[in-house]
């Protein structure tokens, strides 16, 4: 059995009602611990909408940098490779190798996820290294940051349990 | 049918050899878009490591803020809280709050899913409200974020799928 407690505080926390003295309350914070800060990702679609319309999209069949992805997008490829792309001009080009030597046979993404500052997608894609003849089941979560509507970063984790 | 386009020019482009002719690949890269940047999450602990302790520790019912924790830890709330805890202090109060409040029967990490600047944690927990009474799995992302060997960042995103 397995017990977590790295764990929210959170709808509880964003319930509690509002101080009835201000000063004395003050006092008791500066005593204890800071209250949490409210975060926000601006105007625009939110992680939820963006996160639901990108999972639709890929189990659909339909992968494009569409109007969700920021000009400024900076594009973060994980283990082993370690390396951050930047601006749409960039992202393009990793996007147009890659889809120049893989073969994509299938895939299923599973979510969103949905955070605070963005969201996750879990990617399962069976696919070929057309380079090498290599097939496999790649494993991976995608971790997007979202900003006034638009993706401005996304990083991708791959699978190594 | 699948097709995913957002993806890594990865193995290829770490692996590409060094510049024969400097100054000529330099003109040719101002021309074309910025090459990727190398990311690294400094000394110490990899994101794989610290990963796959936590899954580890984890799925055989360990769950503490052990030193993989930074003391500036920041840790995020998602969908519907989106609060954030800013150092151990507030973060620790948190757990207190939810641990209090919470009984968990049974739980499993998969992953670690490892990226450039920390990792991911897909979590499925069989947990009770002790406040309600109502009994659910929750299921969730967490994504650390890791400097120099410590977390500094974690941000539970929650399934809306």
């Amino acid at each position: 059995m397995a017990k977590k407690k790295s764990k929210k505080a959170a709808s509880k926390a964003a319930k509690k009602p509002a101080k009835k003295n201000a000063a004395k309350s003050a006092k008791k914070r500066a005593a204890t611990a800071k209250g949490p800060r409210a975060m926000s990702t601006g105007r625009g679609a939110t992680p939820l909408e963006i996160g639901s319309r990108l999972v639709a999209d890929f189990n659909a069949g339909k992968w494009e940098l569409t109007d969700a992805w920021s000009k400024d997008l900076v594009s973060i490829e994980g283990l082993g490779v370690a390396m951050a792309w930047e601006g749409r001009r960039a992202v393009d080009e990793k996007n147009a190798w890659w889809a120049s030597t893989h073969k994509v046979y299938g895939g299923r993404a599973e979510g969103p996820f949905v955070g605070a500052t963005g969201f996750a997608v879990k990617f399962t894609i069976d696919v070929e290294d057309t380079t090498t003849g290599k097939r496999e089941t790649m494993v991976e979560v995608g971790v997007y940051t979202v900003n006034n509507g638009k993706i401005i970063r996304e990083e991708f984790m791959y699978f190594a349990g």
